[in-house]
C-alpha cells in the first residue's frame, strides 16, 4: 500500500478525504517497513506499532472512516485483558521476561498513550479477529522494542505464540467486551446518574414548600407540590440506576477460556478462573469466568440485557427533560413555571428566549440510544452456531450509549438541572386558577352544588371563587378558608 | 345509537365489517337499556352489563376493532384489583352488604367469564380512563342484579362511589398493568421457559457423547460435542428466565394509592400499603406498593424495562431456532446432523422434506416482540407532567410478547425440540471429513508439515489422513491414533 | 382432536379459554367428520369447511389465540387470487364447471362471509403455506358443496389439484400479501387520510386570520396566523399520501406464477402475466407480474419499503396531535388557544376539563406503528435462500398498521379535527404579552435600543409596550403603529 | 477558557482524554485570541476561525467526544448554501466585496480543507444554531482574513448581519440537511449501489448455466440456476435504488426562505426561489423550494422518509450477504456450493478456512443502519409546535446510514462479489443427490409409485435413481433420460 493510500483510508467521507488525522506526521509517513503474515508482506507506517493483520484490515474494510474506529475503552480492556492473560501465562510457565515485556506494553494501551496505533474501523470482521490482532502485534512490537528487538520480527515476543496465549480472538474480543461495558458503566455512566439523581433531589427538597396545579392529560388536575413533581424524577434516575446493576451478574461473566468454539481446546484448566480473577484485580472489579463458554461466544444476549436497561434510562431521561423544557417554556407565552440556566445566546434581538438547549441535547441523546437498542438486537439475534459475528457493532453501540448517556447527564446536571428555578408567583398564579380547586368543596356544598360554580367560572371566564360567592354558596372569607390547595396534597388521615 | 351502529362496531375491517362476533346474540340485540353519565342518555344492548361510558367509547374509539381489544389478563388483573380494593374500603368503613356483591362480580371478572361484557379497544383515550369506567360499570351492574337492583340504576352499587371507592384511573390502570405483567410473566412465561430449558438440557445430556465439527463464522472449526452446543441454548433460556426474574422488584410495586395525580388525594392513609397486601394474598404473588406515586403514574419505565428482558429472550431464541433449523437442513443438501420431528406434510410428493415449521413458528414470535420492544419504548419515553398517555397500548405489546414467548416456547418445546435426533452417521461422516482436525498434530509434525497436509487435502479434494499419509509423514496407524477428536473437546489438564 | 381440544384452541389466554367464541355452535361442535391428509384421518367440526391441513395447524400452532389470527384482508386476497387463478386455469383447459364452482365459493370468501372458517394464527410456518391450504380446503368443500358432493371427498373439486392448481404456497402467499396490502391502502388508507387533510385544511383556511405567537425550542418566537400553522399539518399528510403512493410501483408487483422456487415449474408460460390481469379486473387496482420472480418469493422488502411510509405517516401524526393537544391544554393553566371538542366525560366532578382522548388513541397508534416497522424489518432481513419464510408477521404487521392508521385517521378527523375552535381571545392575549414582536423595531430605533427596551419588560414583568414607552423611545401611538404583528406574517417585498 | 480545557474537549472517552488530536498543533494552543458574543468574551484558539458561539457550544455540551462531530457532508452542504445566500444577496443589493470573501471562504468550506474549524458534536442545541453559528464565525472570520482585516472584528463581514443574512438557523440547517442527504445518496450511494447491482448482474450471467438444488425453508427443494438465484439479488438491489431515488422528490425541496417559524420574516419574496435555483447549480443536483415552510421546519418526515429507504436497502444487504456466506460455508462441513475470496488469514493453522469477512462488515452495515432507523423516527415523531429540534442526531443517523450503506457495498462489491466462485462440481453433486428430482417422474409413474420411490431412497440413504431402478420402475437409461433438472427451470410452454 502507498502512502497516498494509507492517507486516504484514515478520512472522512470520500470527498473530503485528506491528510488531515496524520498530517503531523506526514514527513514519517513517507517511511515505511515491511511486516508479514501468512498472506505475505505488507508495507506498514513505521511509525505504527501494528503488524500485517491490522494493515490488511484497513485495506479490505475501507468503511466510515475513524469515527467508526473501535472505541478507546474497548482498546483498554483489551490491555487489561492481555496483561491478566500474560500474569496467568507466567505462572503457567511462559518466559518471565517476555511477560514482563508484554505486561508492561499493556499497560501503556491502558493508559491510552498507544491509542493511534488502533485505526480499525467497527465494520471489518464480525468476530473481532482482526482488532484482537492489531492489539497482539501492537503489543507484540512495543514488547519487541522494550527488550531491544526489531520491529516486525515478533522476536521474541510473538503476536500469536506470546501474547495472545491460550486465547482465541473467540473468547478475547467477548472478554474485551464485557470488560470495556462494565467499566465504562461502573465508572462513569453509574457516578453520572447518580450526580444526577443528587441534583434532581436537590430540587425536590428545595422545591418542596411550592404548591402547584397538577397536570395530566395536559390537562388541569388537582394541585401537588413541586417538590412531589422533581420526586417523581428523581425514583425514574433512582430506578435506573438499579436497572442497570440488575443487569451486571450477567455481563460480569468472562468468555475467556473458551477459545476457538468454547471448548477450551489449547488452554490450560483453570487459565478461564485465574484470568477472571487477574482482571478483576486490575479493574478493581467483580469479574467472573462464564459458566457456560459456548454461549458465551455464540450468544451476546448480556449486551442485549443490559442495552435494554440504557434504554430504559434513555426513555426517563426524555420524559424528564421534556418535562422541564414545558414548564420552563415562555418566557410569556409558555407553562413558564421554571426558569432554566441561560448558557448562551438564544436570539441576538429576543432577550429573555432561553432555549432549553441542555435538554434538547439529552433529548437527542435518548432518540439515539433508543435507535442503539435496535442495533444491539438485530445483531444479537443473528448469531449462528458456535459464534456470533455482529461483535464490533454490538460493542460499539452498547459503549456509545454508556459515554452519551454518561456525558449528556452529566452537561444536564451541570448546565441545566443545578439552575432550575421556580418562579414562585407564576405558580401560584396558574394554581389559583385553576378550577380543579372545586374538588375540595364537594363536601361541604355537594357534587351538583360545586358543578355549578365550576361550570359558571368555566362559562364566563371567572375565576371559581367569584363564581361561588356570585351564586351565593359561600362568602370571600368563607371560600379562602375552605379552598385551600395545601390540603390536597396527601391522603386524609386514617380516620 | 341504534343496533346497525353496535353491530357495526363489533367487527373486523371496513369491508368485512358483518354481525359475526355477536350474531348468536342477535335476537337479543334488538333490546337495549338506557344507560346515562354526565354527557346523557345512551343505548346499551340489554345482555351487557356496561354503562355509558363503555358504550360512548365503543362509538367514539372506532379503531382497529375486536382483535384491538384490551387483553384478558389485564382484564382479569382489574377484577383482582376491584376486589382488594373493596376489602379495604370494607375494612374502613364502606357497607359490607355492597362491598360482599362487588368482591363476588370482582370474582366473576376474574374467572373470565364476563370477558364478552369488556369491548374496548387499546386505541382509546391514553390513560385507559375508559376501561376502568368499564370495570366500574360492569362490576356495579353485575353487583346490582346480584343484589336484586334494576341496571343501569346505580343503585345500590354506583361505579363510581362505591366500585372505584378511593381509586382513580390514573392510579387502577397502572396496578392493573403491572398485576396483570407480573402475573402472566410468573404463571405463564416463566413456566413455558422452563420447560424449554428443561428438554434443552435432556437433549444435551443426551447428545453429550457425539463429537461434531464446531463452526465459527459459518466455516468449518474446531469439534465439540453435540452436548456442548446444546448446553449453550440451555444457558441462554436459563440466563433469560433471570432476566426476567431481575426486572420484578420494580414490576412488583403498585401504583395503587396515588389516585388522580400521585398525592392519594380522596384516599386514605395506610389504604395504598394494604390494597397491595390484599393483591398479594389473592394472586399469590408477591406486590408492593410503589415508593413514590408520582413516578408510578407518570412514567412506566418498569413495563419497558420488563420488556426488554423480553426483548432479550426473542433474541436468544431466533439463535436457538437459528441453529437447530440450520443443523436439521436437508434432507440431502443442507447439514443435515439433526433431524426434526414431522408434524405435518412439508409437500405433497416429497417424502423426506420435513419444514422446520415450529422454528419458522418462534422466530416470527421473535420478530414481532423485537417490533413490541420499539413500542413499548416510544410510548414510555412520551409521557407528560404527572399521566403518561400511553398505557393502554404499551401494555397491549407487553401482554402480547408475554403470551407469544409462553405459547410460542411452549409449542417449540413440546412439537420440536422434545423430538430432535441427532443423525449420528452424517454428523460423523462431516467430523471425519474436516481438515480442522489437523490442529492436533502440531505439537508433533511441527506447524509448517501439519500446514502442508492440510494445503494438500484442501487442493485435492482429499481427506486429511490421506494427504498426510500420502506425504510421508505417518502410516494410516499412527494417524489414527493421533488425530482423535475427543481430544480436543477439553482444555488440556493443570500441567 | 376431541371437542374439548377444539374448543380449547379457539379462545384467549390459557386461564381464560372457555368455549365463548363458538359457543353458539356448542351442539353442532359435538359433531365432527374426518378430513384427511397424507399424514391421516384428523377429526375436523362438521359445521367448518377446512380439512386435515388447517385442523392440524390448529393444532400444532397453538399460539396467541384468536387475536393472533390472519387478518381478514388477506383471507379476502386470497379469495381474490383463487377466483383469479381459476378463470385462468379454465382458460389453459380445467373443466368450467369446476371453475365456476370454484369462482363461486371464492366470491363467498371475498365478501367475507366465510371468515369464520378462517381459524389459523400468524405463527404458523414461515411460508403461510397452511393458509394456503386453508383457502384451498374451504373453497374445494364450499365447491363441492356447491356441486352437491359430499365434504371432505376431494370430489369433484380436489384442494390441491384444482384450487392450488398451477400454484404453490410459495406464490400463492405473496401475492395475497401485496393484494390485500395494496387494497386497503387504496381503499382504506388513503381515503382516511385524505378526509383528514381536507378537515385540516379547512380550518387551515377558517383560522387564516388569527394572528398568534409562534414557538421554536417551545419557546416564544416570533408570529404567524393559526392557518399557517395548520397548513403546515396539512402539507404533512398530504406528503404522507405521495409516500404511501410512491411505495406502490413495488408492492403492486406479483409473485404468482414462480410456484415452489421462482422458476415456475408447474405453470404455464403466461400464467403469471394473465393472472395479475385477472386480479387487476376483479380488484379494478393495477397489479403487474413481478419482472423477477426469486426476488419475490424470497425478499419482501416491497412490504418493507411500504411500511417505511406508513412509519413516516406515524411519525407525522404523533407530531400534529402533539401540537394540537399542547395548543388546547389548559382550560386555565396550559397554552388554551386551541378548544377541542368534548366528546365523553373527562373527569365527574370538573366540568370544563376535556381531556385531549382522540390525541391519545392516534398517538398510542403511532407508536404501535413504530413498532411494527421494526417487526417487519427484522422480519425482511432475515429470508433465506429461495424463501422468506417471516411472511405471516410481516403481512399481519403491515394490514395492523394500515388499519389502525385508516381507523385512528378517521376517529382524529371526525372526533377531534372538525371540532377544533380558535380561542381568539387567549391567542390574542398571549401574541400581545410577547417580547418578541420587538424585532420589528429594529428598523426604527437600532437594535441596542430595542435590546434595552426588551430586557427591561423582561425584568420587570412589564409588555413591550410599557417597556418602550417608559424609556422614552415612542409613544403610546407610535408604539401601535409600529409594532403590527401582521407585518410579520411574510417575506418582505422584493424592493 | 484555559488551553487545558480546551484540549480536554476534543478527545475521547473521559479516562483516555489527552493531548491527542490537537497534538501537532501544541505550542500553537497556546496562543488564544478574545472573541465576543452577546453574553460576554471568550478565549478562542487563535489557529482556528471559530467565534464566541461555538466556543460557548463547546464548553456547554462536552458529549461524545470528537466522533460525535458533526459529519464533513454536512459542513459541506452549509458551504454551499452560504455561497448560494450570498450570491443571491448580492443581487438584492448586498456589497458585492463582501460578498465575493464570503464566496471565496465558502469555497474552501465545501473543499474540506477547513474542516478542523467545525468542532461541534451533535448533542448540541436541537435547531443545530451553535453549528450554523459555527459556519457563520468562520466563514466572516475567513473572509476578513480575506479582505486585510483583523479575526474577530467582525468587520467588514459580520457572522450574522452577511454570512447569514436573509437567514435563520431554523432554515439553514434544515437547507442543509437535504442538500447533504441528498448529495451523498447521489454522488456517493447510487454508484456504490449501482457497481454492486452490476458486479451481481455479471455473476448472475456467469452462473447462468449452473443448475443447482433450490431450498425453500432451507429445505432442499425443486432445482433453479445459480443465475436465477443471482438475479433475484440483482433485483432486490436494483429495487433499492429505485426505493432511494423515490424519495428524493421529498428530500429536495428546500426550507431556505421560511427563517425563524416559517413565515419568511426579514427576507425577501423570491429569496426562497432563488436560494433553491443557486444551490442546484452549485451541486449539479436538481432543487426545489419547498412548497410550505412551516412543513419543511416544523418537521423532517423527508428524512425518516429517506431512512425508510435506507432500512431497505440494509434488510436487502442483510439477506443477500447471508446467502451468500451460508452458500459459501465449509469447505468440507457446509453448503460449499460457492468460494468466496479469501483475503487475509482466517486462521494462523487451517489453510482453507476462508472466513466470509465482507459478508459480515456488510451485514453489521446493515444491522447499524436498522437501529439508526429508530433513532430518526423517534426524533422526527417529537417536533414541537414550529420547530422540529432533534435537527442533528437526524442528519448524523441519515449520514451515517448514507455512508456506511456505501462504503459497506463498495467494499463488498471489490472485495468479495467479484471474486465469487461457483464449485460447480460441488453443486452438481448436490443436486444429483436430491429427492426432489422425483417431482417430473409423476407424469410418468403416478403419484404412488414416485412417492415409493422417494420414501425408499430416503429410507435406505439411497439416490433417487437406486431407489427407483431397484423398484424396477425404469431402467438407469430411462431414469437419465426422463430426469433432467434442465427441464425443471422455466414454466411450460403454453399448450
Amino acid at each position: 500500500m502507498s502512502a497516498t493510500r494509507y492517507a486516504r483510508l484514515s478520512l472522512g467521507t470520500p470527498k473530503l478525504r485528506s491528510a488531515r488525522l496524520f498530517s503531523s506526521s506526514a514527513s514519517i509517513m513517507s517511511s515505511f517497513r515491511t511486516e508479514k503474515d501468512t498472506f505475505g508482506d505488507l508495507q506498514v507506517p513505521s511509525d505504527r506499532y501494528w503488524g500485517a493483520q491490522t494493515q490488511r484490515s484497513l485495506q479490505n474494510f475501507d468503511i466510515g472512516g475513524p469515527t467508526e474506529r473501535l472505541p478507546p475503552p474497548l482498546i483498554k480492556a483489551f490491555g487489561v485483558l492481555k496483561k491478566a492473560a500474560s500474569i496467568v501465562n507466567v505462572s503457567y510457565g511462559m518466559d518471565a521476561k517476555v511477560g514482563e515485556a508484554i505486561q508492561q506494553a499493556a499497560d501503556e494501551v491502558i493508559s491510552g498513550k498507544l491509542i493511534d496505533h488502533f485505526p480499525l474501523v467497527v465494520f471489518q470482521t464480525g468476530s473481532g479477529t482482526q482488532s484482537n490482532m492489531n492489539v497482539n502485534e501492537v503489543i507484540s512490537n512495543r514488547a519487541i522494542e522494550i527488550l531491544g528487538g526489531e520491529l516486525g520480527s515478533k522476536k521474541p515476543v510473538h503476536p500469536n505464540d506470546h501474547v495472545n496465549m491460550s486465547q482465541s480472538s473467540n473468547d478475547t474480543f467477548p472478554t474485551a467486551m464485557h470488560v470495556a461495558a462494565v467499566t465504562e458503566i461502573t465508572n462513569s455512566l453509574i457516578p453520572a446518574l447518580v450526580e444526577l439523581r443528587d441534583a434532581l433531589e436537590a430540587k425536590a427538597k428545595a422545591f418542596e414548600p411550592i404548591i402547584k396545579i397538577g397536570r395530566t392529560h395536559l390537562q388541569d388536575a388537582t394541585p401537588l407540590t413541586l417538590g412531589q413533581e422533581f420526586s417523581g424524577y428523581v425514583q425514574q434516575v433512582s430506578n435506573g440506576i438499579d436497572r442497570i446493576q440488575a443487569t451486571l451478574p450477567r455481563l460480569s461473566l468472562l468468555a475467556q477460556g473458551g477459545t476457538a468454539v468454547g471448548t477450551g481446546l489449547n488452554t490450560k484448566k483453570g487459565f478461564d478462573v485465574k484470568v477472571a480473577a487477574e482482571i478483576s484485580k486490575i479493574t478493581g472489579l467483580d469479574f467472573k469466568t462464564a459458566p457456560n463458554k459456548f454461549e458465551a461466544l455464540a450468544a451476546h444476549d448480556a449486551l442485549v440485557e443490559a442495552h435494554g436497561a440504557l434504554n430504559v434510562v434513555a426513555c426517563s431521561l426524555m420524559k424528564i427533560a421534556n418535562d422541564i423544557r414545558f414548564l420552563g417554556s415562555g418566557p410569556r407565552c409558555g407553562l413558564g413555571e421554571l426558569s432554566l440556566p441561560e448558557n448562551e445566546p438564544g436570539s441576538s434581538i429576543m432577550p429573555g428566549k432561553v432555549n432549553p438547549t441542555q435538554c434538547e441535547a439529552i433529548t437527542m441523546v435518548a432518540a439515539q440510544v433508543m435507535g442503539n437498542q435496535v442495533a444491539v438486537s438485530v445483531a444479537g439475534s443473528n448469531g449462528h452456531f458456535e459464534l456470533n459475528v455482529f461483535k464490533p457493532v454490538m460493542i460499539k453501540n452498547v459503549l456509545q450509549s454508556i459515554r452519551l448517556l454518561a456525558d449528556g447527564s452529566r452537561s444536564f446536571t451541570k448546565n441545566c438541572v443545578v439552575g432550575i428555578e421556580a418562579n414562585e408567583k407564576r405558580i401560584h398564579t396558574l394554581l389559583h386558577e385553576s378550577l380543579m380547586l372545586a374538588t375540595i368543596l364537594n363536601k361541604h356544598l355537594g357534587y351538583d352544588n360545586v358543578a355549578k360554580c365550576a361550570k359558571k367560572a368555566h362559562k364566563e371566564g371567572k375565576t371559581l371563587k367569584e363564581a361561588t360567592i356570585e351564586l351565593g354558596f359561600l362568602t370571600s372569607e368563607e371560600f379562602d378558608e375552605k379552598v385551600r390547595p395545601e390540603l390536597m396534597l396527601y391522603p386524609d388521615p386514617e380516620n
